[in-house]
Parts: structure tokens; C-alpha cells; sequence
């Protein structure tokens, strides 16, 4: 019998009998087994020969009742930005691959709660992209769109839906791009699609509406805290990361606790009061980008060189991530190895570089070692504890600004967006 | 008065006395100000025009008694491999920096509770250097010194001690030069020099000594399990990851549980089940290895052709380290951005592409999402749940051996050293 992938199939094996969409053959199945999608999400392959009955299973089709978002007028009026990502996706069983929806109001559609305590007044599609298709360009739009709606009057807070890859990119991106920033944005996504049970995008779209309608004006990743339903944790965008391919509570603070925890009834509790508040004032637009700016790890027998690559290619600035206190290569045995020669050659050719540490928490130090102190007299520029994704997006935001390397560095050490934090809570650590 | 930098002083100010060694100008410090390093190790700056009095204090010399070690023969023997790093340094007061020791037994002296339970039966020093600076070409002569000594019939087991910079690479390096390993090597160093009281090297030696007689017979790194001197943790020296730049516990497990947890009396309590216990066999060395090797990580905006230009300089391999389940971009609204050719045509020219995720923990996965599919399909291997650090040894690894692209993929996707974990317990995440 041959029997279509994307078809709903019943297999009885000597393990017991298995429920799921058979899927198309792709380069991990062999000849000698099937491949299940099960409803809770996950893939099994079953062996040929242990099959005692395959067949389809007559359902009807799941029809996605995509009800008219009707919100109340009277409610707080928040804006939602919908940029792609899994969170507004749905999987493909033809292919099975996850696919994107093309209307945002179909998520709204899933979670009828959020009428309850907020207004969606508008939404917005600039594009729809997975995140990490994204570049500064994207980053430029989205702000552009944010900082229309919190110049709005009647608009308390935005939420912005976006891939999970790199939704800490623009997290940093839109924290430097928004100068005074008045109001919260919230960027939410979804570590499972919506026709999954462990969906995670509903709650987070509401625990970010709590947050948008909040007093706390940062750009924050409001995601789950824990792997359960329970809360979700707001992070402030220049200081988060994505630690985790596919847990749901996947964004955690780095170097700083979470701004708040918020449950979907509503209770926020501010677990770090150094945060900026709402105001009157407006928020200014500052989209500025260089996009020639490079981010290098360095590591035992990494080639320095790559720098002159980039220097070729007419780059301004690089972001190291180091290893440790913020050190690469500068005393090795062979000389190919060294970092010095070539970062000397790279800056007094103007290019800005800056060091960040790949331990990812804790601060780089040049003083403690003779790497750090040969790196500093070498015009290498320390960043403090600031995340190499952070630096990197930051670097372009001012090389956007000043390509002059002393106004640069100035920059570069200017906190604009909460992205240093001088008192790092030892409990902050592995969060 | 003209005092030396090196020399202790006594500062009165405003807000009060300080005593510590005066430290020489950096670029970091003005004219306007001293430097003064405290007996914590921390340095403080200090206002000239707050400064009421400054003197010197007449201060014996610390002399390092350096006892000539003396080790009971009845005691099971150890052997100790001394590379260099913070754990054999010293502070050296003349340039504010840390200072290698010349005699990996001055160590010793410190720690003279080790001769209570172990015989260090030799001591080898191949070298001496920071750990940054090195390459492949030291990991394979420090895998040569321990796997002479694994074969020695007396010696139980060997520690490293090492920078611990770079100390995560050469553990992975070591789990795969040294085949069929027969008894623990134990890697150690330090994130306090020894002249601080906070100094972590004596109570990780202790431990170290305790792994190396112990029955599991894996490449670990053992240090600090918390911020106190309570006690170490072993890890895997292929599932760790340097994760602070300066905590004592900063070596932390990724996708797996610590080995063990050892206390300084002998104490050990295992984690991790799944290890591989100490045999007769003979170990044996396999230290090829190919260095045109490279680890590039993914973000927005990244440049693709960075990959052309290690085809040029005749590389042989790239780790990619992308974002989610392992990605890069696919589909960009501008094509420069797209990995799809430039890998294709890499590929095309013999070299070979494997995936790891910049989350560092959870696994890659290409079945997931559309970009995936497409990198699979254009020959990028996936490499399920390796640390990028790890992926990037055993490629160098891998290659020396062949350069077949599907010897090399089969061999990449071996578990040699336990670098793969199929069932990774939820509990391991953030450890």
C-alpha cells in the first residue's frame, strides 16, 4: 500500500501501536524504516520489518476557526509588530518543515484571553522573516515601526513577535536604536509552533502584553522563565541570550538578573528596580548602522589574519570574543599565532576592536595579565561585561555615528541602554 | 617623595587608611591618580589631592620556603604534566601582571597534604606557557608526556595542570589523542594566583590527585564546584566549557552532568554513571592532526565569504557555530547574505562543514525548521548536541586522518569520548 507523506496513518508494531503524520523521506531515514510525526511533536522511525499494520486513519481536517480579533476599545491600547518566526508558524506536514502563516491576526486568534485586559489597536507586518535572515536592515524597520507606535499617544507599549535565533540581536539592535526610549517594547517568540500542546507563543504574547502595559521603559525578551506553563521572565535587551536550542525558558540574563517576572494573570514582580520607568516625553529614532563590522572568536591556533581579511573588505570595526579576561594569542611559540602584529596593522589602518570575553558571563580585565596589558597598549578597546552579540551589535550602531576611533571608543564605553552593569550579583550566574 | 612602584605603601585619605603595593601607571591610570593594589588582589585608584599622607612601610620580604618535596613511596604514584597558567604564576609586583614560576615544584611546597595520600612520582614541565597561547602543536606534546606515563606500570593516574583559558580545548584534544585510555588524567589550574588567599590551585590539586586515583579512567577537568573551598567538580573534557571569566567555579558541564563531585578529604561522589572505568590495557597515542581548521560563528548580517577566504588560505574545515538548532542564513531578502552558495561551492572543493549551535547547550537539529533542511541537503554535516570548542578539536582531529569528506563525516559523527550525549537530562541545562 503506498500511502502519502502528510497522511494521518495508524502503525501496529510489536513496541505497540504508534498514532502520527507519515513523513516524507529525507536524508536521515533510511530505506528500511518510516518516519512518524506523533501529535506531541516529536519524530520516531519505525522499522519495516517490525510493522504488522500501516494504515491511514480517516480524520477531518483540523480547520483553524480564525475568528475576527475584536478588541475592546476601553482597554489600554498596545501595538503588536509581527516579524516572522515560529511564533506565527505552523508546521508543514507535507514537508515537515514548519511554515510560516501569512496573516498575524491568525495567532491573536489563539489566545481570545488577551481581550480581557488590553486592546491590540493595530498590527503591523514590515516583513516576515525567520530571524536568522535578518540583518541591520530588518533592525532599522522593526525600530522604525516601534517608534511610530510609542509616539502614538494612545498607545501604552509595543509588542514585537520575531524568530527566536536571533531575537537577542534585535533586542540590543532596537535598545540602541531607540534613544529615550518612553515606553516598554516587548519582543516575544515561540520555541514551538502552534499546533503543538507545548505551544509557548500564547503565554508569552500575554505575559508580553502585561509587560507592554508596565511601567518598566526597556526593550525586553519576554519569554517563558521555567520549562512550565507558570511565568514568564522580561530580560533586558542588551543583556540577554539565547542559551538553548529548544527549551522554552531558552533566554536568560547574562550578567544581570531579569527585569521581572511575570505570570499571565497579571502579577509582575520587579526582580531588578535598576530599570528605566515610563515617561512623557517622546522617543527618538536613531537607525544609524554601519553593517561593516565583524564579530571573531578567537581560540588555541585561530588565525589572526582574518582580520586583514576583513580589513580588505573594508570593514571598520571587529568585536574579539577572547578567551577569558578578554585574551587572544600574543606570546605564542610560533609567530603566525600572534594577534599583536596584526591588530596593531588593523587599527592604525582605522579599524575599531574591541574585546569581549566568550565565557559570556563575567567582565574582561587587560590588567590582570600580560596578554590583557599588550592588548590594551596595542589600541584594543576593553568592553566591560558586555556580550560579544551585544558589542557587535552596538559597535555597528556607533560606527554608524563616528568612524574617528577615539569618539568611537568613547562610544563604545557610553552606557546607553543599561548594557553595563558596574555590580554584578554573583547570583546572577547560570540564571 | 618619589616611591618605586613595587613597594608597599601606606595611604591616608578622606576615607581612609590603605595599605598595599603601589602599582606602576598604566594607560588606564592618570596623572591625577595612584594605583594601589590591595592585599585582596583588587586595585584600588586614588586621588592625588586625597592624599593626606603616603609612606613607605618597612616590610620583610615573603619568602617562599621552598621545601624540598618529599614524597612516601608506599603511597599510590602519580604523575604531574606542568604546561604553565595562573595555578604555577605568581604576582609579579614590579609590573602589576602574573608571573610564571620557573619550578612546577614550588607548587608543591604549597600543598603539603597531597604527600598524606599520593606519591607525585614525576614531574614533567614541556613546556611553559599561558594558555592562550597555544595550539595543537602543545596538546599533542602534552598527550604524549601523559600517555608515557599512563603506560608506566606504577603510575595510577596523571594531572595537568595548565592556564585555564584555553584549558577546555586541550581537554577535548586530549580525550581524543589518547585512545583507549586505561586510567584518569586529571586537568587543573587556577583563577587566583597563588599569593592571594583566595587561590584555588591547592585545593584543586588536592582533588586532581583524588581523580587521578580514582576508577574512572576519562580526560576531566577538575576544579571548583562552587564559590567556596568546598569542593570540585569533574567534567568531561569533552561536555565543558570555561563560562566565567574570573569565578573559581567557572568550568561547567554542557549537555551532561559533572563526572563526579570530589572533596579535598578523598570523598567522591559520582554524577554520572555513564563513564568509562579504569583497564590494563595500554592506552595509545594518536596526536595527528590537521591545523587548517577554523570555528566561525553566524549572526545578522555575518559575511558568508569569510568562508572563501579560509578556502584560499587553504583550509581543510570549518566548524560553524549558528544560531537555534544550527542555523545560518538561507533566505535573505539580499542574497550577499546567504550561505547556500558559499558553502555548495566549499563543499564542491573538498572542504568539509559541520554544525554546532551558539546556544552551547541543547542540540542542533536540521530536520526542524526550512534553513536546516537546506544546509543539509548542500552537505553541512550536523553535528547533534557538540560544543562548538569540541566540534572545532575533533575536526582538526578528524581531518589529520583522513580527508575523504564522507570518512570525515562518518568519523565526526563517532563517539570516541563520550562528546555526544543521546539523552541529555533537563537538569544539566545552566548546571
Amino acid at each position: 500500500m503506498k500511502i502519502n507523506p502528510g497522511i494521518k496513518v495508524q502503525v501496529k508494531t510489536s513496541k505497540g501501536t504508534f498514532e502520527g503524520v507519515l513523513m516524507p523521506r529525507t536524508e536521515l531515514s533510511d530505506k528500511d524504516h518510516i518516519v512518524i510525526k506523533l501529535s506531541n511533536g516529536y519524530n520516531i522511525g519505525i522499522s519495516k520489518d517490525d510493522i504488522k499494520e500501516l494504515k491511514e486513519i480517516a480524520e477531518k481536517e483540523k480547520i483553524r476557526h480564525l475568528k475576527k480579533v475584536k478588541f475592546d476599545s476601553s482597554k489600554p491600547a498596545i501595538s503588536l509588530v509581527s516579524t516572522g518566526g515560529t511564533i506565527t508558524s505552523k508546521v508543514d506536514y507535507k514537508t515537515g518543515g514548519v511554515f510560516p502563516y501569512t496573516k498575524p491576526g491568525e495567532l491573536l486568534a489563539d489566545v481570545p484571553e488577551l481581550g480581557n485586559f488590553v486592546n491590540i489597536k493595530h498590527i503591523h507586518s514590515p516583513f516576515q522573516l525567520l530571524s536568522e535572515d535578518m540583518s541591520s536592515e530588518e533592525w532599522a524597520k522593526i525600530a522604525e515601526q516601534v517608534y511610530k507606535d510609542l509616539n502614538s499617544k494612545d498607545i501604552e507599549g509595543v509588542i514585537v513577535t520575531h524568530g527566536t535565533d536571533t531575537l537577542h540581536y534585535t533586542a540590543a539592535a532596537l535598545s540602541f536604536m531607540l534613544r529615550n526610549l518612553n515606553k516598554p517594547v516587548a519582543l516575544i517568540g515561540a520555541q514551538r509552533s502552534s499546533d503543538r500542546g507545548s505551544f509557548d507563543g500564547a503565554m508569552n504574547l500575554v505575559c508580553g502584553a502585561h509587560y507592554a502595559l508596565s511601567d518598566i521603559a526597556e526593550v525586553a525578551i519576554v519569554m517563558h522563565g521555567s520549562t512550565e506553563d507558570k511565568y514568564c521572565i522580561a530580560n533586558r535587551g542588551t543583556k540577554v541570550r539565547k542559551m538553548h536550542s529548544s527549551r522554552r525558558d531558552t533566554f536568560r540574563p547574562i550578567n544581570e538578573f531579569p527585569l521581572a517576572k511575570i505570570w499571565p494573570d497579571g502579577n509582575i514582580i520587579i526582580e531588578n528596580s535598576n530599570h528605566n520607568t515610563r515617561s512623557d516625553s517622546k522617543v527618538e529614532l536613531d537607525t544609524k548602522f554601519e553593517e561593516k563590522v565583524a564579530l571573531v572568536y578567537s581560540y588555541p591556533g585561530s588565525n589572526p589574519k582574518v582580520l586583514e581579511y576583513y580589513l580588505e573588505q573594508g570593514y571598520k570595526g571587529v568585536i574579539l570574543a577572547g578567551t577569558g579576561f578578554g585574551h587572544v594569542s600574543t606570546q605564542p611559540l610560533h609567530k603566525k599565532f600572534s594577534w599583536i602584529p596584526v591588530i596593531k596593522n588593523a587599527i592604525n589602518k582605522g579599524m575599531f576592536i574591541g574585546m569581549t570575553t566568550q565565557t559570556l558571563y563575567g567582565k574582561t580585565d587587560p590588567c590582570v595579565y600580560s596578554a590583557g596589558r599588550l592588548l590594551m597598549d596595542a589600541g584594543v578597546v576593553y568592553l566591560k561585561d558586555l556580550l560579544p552579540e551585544t558589542a557587535y551589535v552596538k559597535l555597528g550602531w556607533v560606527l554608524g555615528h563616528t568612524k574617528n576611533l577615539e569618539n568611537a571608543r568613547e562610544m563604545m564605553l557610553t552606557n546607553y541602554a543599561n548594557e553595563f552593569n558596574e555590580r554584578i550579583d554573583p547570583k546572577t550566574f547560570l540564571y
